[in-house]
Parts: structure tokens; sequence; C-alpha cells
């Protein structure tokens, strides 16, 4: 583990200490929600490969695979997530790894799974020597205390997008599971008995990885369509018998949450949203998996069924909540990054206005525009969010590192009004702090916090452009007998509920680095005792 | 215009002498049909934009964008040409670029059409100094005879995106017609007034080009979609009037040859195919736009439906022969490079199993592998033949410059079976020559020609994988009574009927140069007189 010690710090402009240099590689501290401009003026291109007509890619043996893709010590290899907790192949490959005998591996998932856990073994015995990915559960707990050499770092999915295409990252081999592939890997995640879906994630470790090894259990005839990930960017294909547990891939039944404090949430933010005009025709959102978010899906899909009135767009996240809002006509256009359940696969194969993203039209902001920046509204979460809007996704309030940034950054950067919804308390933690422990997207970012006993909209260092709007709106709420309110006190009133904040017992370790989407580096994360 | 003293020559290996130095680039000469190793690891990168969300990209005023561009002199631009001779924007932006007074424009579209004539006058005022691009028609019977100070480059259309991917040329802003367009510039071909089908050849300018205006006459709310290019990849969208005229973009009436010769050369193409028994379940062929292709494709499709076989897939430049194929169950997947009339646009934005390619995925051989490589069957056509099989497809045997090379390197060197079907004369010219005028794809990539009066197959110099497969098939055809020669044989019997070479009176200039999908130069076009 390194230390406070080991590291020289700067201060960044959300007010954070942060280190300028990890393991040989310097680092910039945030300075601005726009990002910084790229020294570089092309991303990183794709390998020339030069396939002979004819060749054969199938393989049904991994270890064979491992050796034509001449895996070493201290290579880096990635891994998507859209397998979620049913993902097979994460423990497969790096048992293979350590069989192989090989060491020192730096591993760039997109997001590590709760049943990812047998990799802390991997850990253990020097396989794996690095990670630089989201973490959910138990790894991330592992970390926490302090068991691995370099911080973690975590990029937000089009900051990591942005960090291979900028050569900050580099991958040597890709790993990447598909559900449809035929043998010259022309690929998609929406066939096949492991369907997952949407194959953003996929693309871009695809496409500029060095080595691109494709792993299905459903080869199919040539050519597989559609095409989501082309035979162009795959050197080998490797045929297994599952590549993931259906049961874990998908969610199955997401619920909507229904206990008291989120159905007052949910009504809070229908009245913003009214009072900000944004219930018509055109509408624009974005609307995730939680379940605050999946109940606001509901209300405006209701709604807008009832009034009959038709919305823009909607980027999730999919799941069945968004697709029925589609296929009643309340919903023009559904963008898929990742899909959910299997109502959104099942729409996603037949229903030619839900349309599959690549991670880069998704969020990546170093392009000439993503779908998040359309958007009128978005819905987030937060573990905390603090008296300054800053919030924090990754690291409980008792310190412990236990989710990936995920979207968080990207949609905030993108959409036009953000609202995150968090209740006062979590068992007795009040979630709005003097100080968020960690920050994930900063209060610049967002647009206001709507707890269930009132909203709190962010006028001071909100986006430039956005101060005004922001204070119009706080305006008419206030007229429409909204509790309006400061995110001051949204904090009292929960102290006052018996509210008690928990202090964490920190060590003197770095076990991760929180970085914004341009790269530079928005806060760390310390060891726990 | 460059004459032949202002170059250094040196041997390739079919044999023709080609130039190793222009305009101060250095050149290779051919040398075989796999193509080289390229020296660069990876492709160029995208450029790296940074879009502030909610700036407009739209602009209705074409001298605006160019100010915005900043285009200037000696700069390189680009066009697509799937608005075929009904585009109407090459010109235009070409008269706007005069009138701005920017001179020594380098012109890299993908081809250029008889509708585009009047760039003859962009080329006598200076506002045009180099074509590198396919030229159909007039332009390439004006650069016949010296015209122009350099000589246009000729690539496939796989040898164009390689050059731009590798870095060989590079665009400063491409000028895109997209038929539907929303204002982030998410855009497509298929639907809108102006509809072309498949964007295949815009997808790697719209990614490489350092500026990318799309140009559209049907702007749509965001978003647009299918997304054939995505708006990460565009910097300005520019709406204008008609980018084009239906009649002109789709070919509308494309005719099945019927005269005697091009039917009795589909008979004995037929009868190859039984021979070779490819006519079953699973045959995958490609079939262009010419007659006899169409006719084929429709002896095959009638064949297919007869029996009740289903073939694997085709790749196209699409008719409605092929989607009818497609749509009466006979025809597994229909792979779209090009579009040509409305029904395949049609089918494109309807049907699932008929699938936009982009270029990269149709015939990059610098890639993980494409489309054509599985190919079983090709049906190639040519201006001339020679009796080492080389084929030429840009010069009439008159001498005139007046075709692409479209995709016939690329199809030759995936194809598995490549066929390539010729009269014996046409106008009383001997079609099969002692040697072509041209090279346009190397003789050991083409397996067999077919003429009304007989076939020859290539068992000497074919691919070294190919002599055997040749050879049985010819000893095949032979044994069930097919007419069999040489392709000697060929050559005396249209002699013997009267049948006589042309022989162009040549000058001393070279107008243009013939590349090979490797960049290395396979033969040049000579001035005439």
């Amino acid at each position: 583990m390194k230390r406070k010690d080991d590291f020289e710090w700067t201060l960044n402009s959300v007010g954070r200490n942060v280190p300028i240099e990890i393991g040989g590689r310097n680092l910039r501290p945030y300075s601005g929600h726009l990002g910084i401009i790229p020294e570089k003026k092309r991303e990183v291109g794709r390998p020339i490969r030069h396939h002979e007509p004819g060749k054969d890619k199938v393989s049904r043996d991994i270890m064979d695979i491992l050796r034509k893709v001449e895996l070493s010590d201290g290579m880096s290899i990635s891994f998507h997530h859209h397998l979620r907790n049913g993902d097979s192949l994460v423990n497969m490959v790096m048992d293979t790894i350590k069989k192989a005998g090989i060491k020192d591996i730096t591993l760039l998932p997109t997001a590590l799974f709760p049943v990812h856990e047998p990799l802390i073994e991997r850990i253990k015995d020097g396989t794996i020597a690095r990670i630089e990915g989201s973490l959910n559960g138990p790894i991330g707990r592992y970390i926490s205390i302090g068991n691995i050499d370099q911080p973690v770092i975590l990029r937000s999915h089009s900051g990591r997008f942005r960090a291979l295409a900028h050569g900050e990252i580099k991958i040597d081999v890709a790993f990447l599971g598909v559900s449809s592939c035929d043998a010259m890997g022309n690929a998609n995640g929406i066939d096949g008995p492991s369907a997952f879906g949407s194959c953003s994630f996929l693309k871009g470790d695809a496409h500029l990885a060095d080595k691109t090894v494709l792993i299905t259990d459903n080869l199919v005839p040539f050519p597989c369509t559609p095409i989501a990930i082309p035979a162009t960017d795959v050197d080998h294909v490797l045929v297994v018998d599952s590549i993931g547990d259906p049961a874990g891939i998908l969610s199955g039944s997401l619920e909507i949450a229904s206990d008291p404090v989120s159905m007052t949430i949910m009504d809070l933010v229908m009245s913003i949203l009214k009072e900000a005009d944004l219930l018509k025709d055109g509408f624009s959102f974005q609307a995730g998996s939680g379940g605050i978010s999946l109940g606001l899906t509901q209300r405006i899909s209701d709604l807008f069924a009832t009034k009959g009135l038709i919305a823009s767009y909607a980027v999730g996240g999919t799941t069945r909540y968004l697709v029925e809002m589609l296929e009643k006509g309340n919903l023009r256009k559904l963008l898929d990054g990742q899909s959910f359940d299997p109502r959104s696969i099942q729409s996603l194969r037949t229903n030619r206005d839900h349309v599959e993203l690549y991670v880069d039209q998704y969020s990546n902001p170093y392009t000439g525009g993503t779908v998040t920046e359309n958007e009128q509204a978005s819905f987030l979460s937060a573990t905390e969010v603090d008296i300054d809007f800053n919030v924090n996704v990754n690291t409980h309030s008792d310190g412990w590192l236990l989710h990936g940034i995920g979207g968080h950054q990207d949609v905030a950067y993108g959409s036009q009004m953000n609202i995150v919804t968090v209740p006062l308390l979590r068992k007795g933690n009040p979630i709005i702090k003097e100080e968020v422990l960690t920050v994930t997207t900063p209060g610049e970012l967002i647009d206001m916090v709507v707890c269930e006993k009132g909203m709190a909209f962010n006028t001071l260092n909100a986006r430039l452009s956005h101060v005004q709007r922001n204070m119009d709106l706080e305006d008419k709420c206030r007229k429409a007998g909204l509790p309006v309110m400061t995110a001051e006190d949204l904090r009292s009133m929960a102290l006052n509920c018996g509210g008690k904040d928990i202090m964490p017992e920190f060590g003197e370790g770095v076990v991760a680095l929180v970085k914004y989407i341009d790269g530079t580096v928005l806060d760390f994360v310390r060891s726990l005792k």
C-alpha cells in the first residue's frame, strides 16, 4: 500500500489535496468542469492488422489463446461489465493466467462486481498487481484496507474511454464476452442464451486494444448480425461453454422504490419538472436503474400517456419502464448504453427506435458531441452530497470504497439539469454533509438536490450558464409552495431528526484516486484502519 | 502535365514500369497480391474534439462554414460518391471555394461522375491542383490528354481507406452529404427526400478528417436514427435546399443484360458454379450492378427458390434482385456497401437482415478480416483482360481513362473464386489482350475468365492455394462438356472473328497512377495525343 507520505500533493479547484505523480506518471489536479484541453491533436489509432483470407480465428482452448496473444508479465488486460454479476469470464481468464505463471498484470476492467471476489486471491498471489477500473463490492472492500500496492484508479465510463483513446492507458489484450459471434468475430450482445444487450462498453476496447479476443458461448454462421463488434477489430474467437449466468447478467426484477421517503422525493421531482415546464412534447431525460429513477420514469410515462404527450428521447441504463413508454408511443427514441432486463434486450432486438450506443457517443466529451448533451434533465443518485453540492458515489460514509463512478460525471457534464435525489438520512446517517468524504462529481455540475423534506437549488457555484436558470426555478418552486431551502437547511433538518455523522477511522494509506472525465484528479480514497 | 522523363522508374512484379517517387512522396512497386506489411503499428487516430454542451453546429451558409473550418490554399478536401450522378454538392462546394479565392486544393473524392464535368473549370482556374480519387467519365477524359499537373492517384475502395487510415493521405476538411441529419450531426442515408442508402464510404472520412462538415437537405429532430454517422465525428452541419437529384442518385431501372452474348456467358457461369458444387445451401457471393452480374443474381435467386435452397450471404452493390432473394427467404443476410435502387433503400430501412457495411468491414485487408473474405464466388467485369489474367477496368482499349477501380481489387483480394466475365469482342475490339493497357487487378487474383465462346482457368499464375482447385475445376468443366480453353485460345477466336486491336496514340505524359490496395504501384496511365 502507498502511504500519503509517498506522494507530493497539490490543491485542486474543488479544494481537495491530490497527488501530482503516481508510479512515474504525472497527474494533473482537477481545474474545472469543462475539462482541460488535451495537448495531443489526435486519438490513439487502431492497431493495423493484416488478416490473410481464410485464416482461422477460432479456438476452444484459453491457454492456446494466451500463447497466441503472447500474454506476458506486466501486461495490461481488459474486460467489460455487461455480464454484470453473472460474469464467468474474468475469474476464468485470471485463473488461467495464474496457471500459465504470468504475473504482475494490470487489470483494466470497466467494472468489477461481487461475483469477482475470487480475484482477491489473484491479488494475493501476485497475478494482479494493479487495477484501474470500477470496483463494486468485495474487491473495493478488500482494497479499502490497503491490500494493493498502487492506488486503484477510478474513472467514469467516458473518462475510461478518453484515457484509452488519448493514450493515458493502453490495453495489451482485451478479453470480451459476446453472446453471439461468428468465426471471424462479428458479434453482438442481443442474441444467444447469455444475451446481455447493448455492447456499448466493449466497442472501445475491441477497437483500441493491441489484441482483441472475443469470448462466446454462441458461435453462429457468418455473418453474425447485427454487427455490434466488427470482425475488423478482432484477432481471436474463444468458444466456451458459458460466458455467464443469465440470472446474474440480468437483474430480472428491477423494483420501483415504494417506501414513503422515496415516494415523497418522486413527488417533489415531478413538481420541479412541472415548474421547469419540461413535462411536455419533446422532453428528453436520463433515467437509470435506481428505485427512484425507475419510479420517476414510471410517473413520467404515466403522465405522458394520460396527456397524450411524446417525449423526445431517453438515455439509459434501459429497463422495461422505458421500453413500455417507447412502445406506448410516448417516447420517440430510446438510446441504450446498458440493458438491464430481458424486456430491454427484446426491444433492442426488434424495435428500430431503440438504439444501441457506443460509450463514445454516450458520453465522451472529447468528441463532436454526445447524446447526454441534449438531455433536459437527469436523475442522479448519491451516497453523500455536501453543502457545495459535491456528490460522492464511491465511498459510503463509513469510508468503504464500494462503488464505481459509472456514468455519474458523464451525465452531469452533459445534461442540462442535474437533479440529485437522496433521503435526508440513511440508517441515522445524514446524507447531506459539510464535505463529502470523496468528491466523485464536482458540485458545479449539480443543479439541485431533492430530499423528502425539501429541495435545495445550486445558485452559488453552479455552471455559469445555469446560475440564473436555477435562481428562476428556485423562485418558481417557492411560489408554487414547494419546500425550497438551502443544502445547509437540509443538513440541519437531518441533524435535528437525530442524524449523526459517521466518523471513519482512516489509516495513512492512499487506496484509490478519483479522476474526472478529462483525466485530472478530483480526490483520493483513504485506507481504513 | 508530368512526362515520363520527369520520373525515375522501376519494374514491379506484374512486369510494369512504375515511378519510384511522385511529388516528394516515395512510391513502392507492387510486389504481390497479399500486400506489403506496413511499417506503422497503428492507424492514424481520430482528431480529438471538445464540444461544449449546447454549442450550435448548424449553419445555412456554406461561406460561413468555409470560414469556420479555416479552409485555405493547398488544403485537401474530400467528398463521397453515394449521391452518384445526382450529386449537387461537389460542384456547389467547389464553386464556393473558387468564390472565396482559395486555390491549389487537393481533391480526394471517393469517385467523380459525369455530373461533375464543371470541375474542369476549377482545374483550369487553379482552384483544384491535384486529384486522388476515382474518375468516371468526362474528368477522366479531360485528364487523359494531360490537363493536370500531377498524375491522378487511383485507388480501390479499401485502398483509399487504407491510405487514409495509414496516413498516406490526409483530409483537412470532409464535405459529406447525408439525407437525414440532426443538429448535432447524427446522420444516415436511408431517410429523407434524397435518400441514397448505405453510408459505407462516408464513415472513414467523417471519422478521420481533421474537420467534418455534414451537408443535408433534411434536418430532423435529435436524435436522428439509425446513426450511420455519429455526431461524435462531426464539427458542422450545413443545411441546403437539396443535396442532389434523386433521379441521378438512384439508377432507377438497373437492367439485366438480355443480349445473346451476355445470356450465353451467364449460362456458362451457372454451369461452372454447378461443377464447383457451390449452388447449394450456404452459398455466398458478391454481385454488383452490371448487366451480367444482375442476370447471374436473378438466375441464382430463381434456382434457389425452385430448389428451396438458402444462400448464406451476398455483398453488394445492392439491387432489387438481391432484395427479392432476401425477402423470398433464399438469402440469409444481405450486406450493403452501396444501395443502387429505391427497393434496396426501402429494404435497408426495414429489414434487419439487410445490413449496412462500413468500407472498412467491406474490404480493408489491414484489419482482422472483411466480409469479402468468406465469399465463395464473385462476378467481376473488365474493360480488358490479358492472357496472364490481369484485368483492366480503368482505361478503354483506346487509352481513355474513364473509370475508377471501385471495389475490383478488394473483392478479388478477398473472394475465394474470382470469375471475370467479358464478351470476346466489343465493337470489333478483342477484349482478351496480349497485355492489358492498364493493370487494375493483378492476374494472380483472377481464377477464370468466361466469354460467350468459352472459359479459361488460371492454373499457372493464380494464388498458390488456388492453383490445384482451378485445375480440378477446369477438369470437371471439361468432362461436363463445357468449352474449356486457354486465354490465348479465346484471344485467337476473337481475332479469327475479325477482331482488331486498337492502337492508342500515346503521348509522353503520365496522367494517372494505379495503386494496389496496399499502396504499392501497379501501373500508370499514359496521356493521349
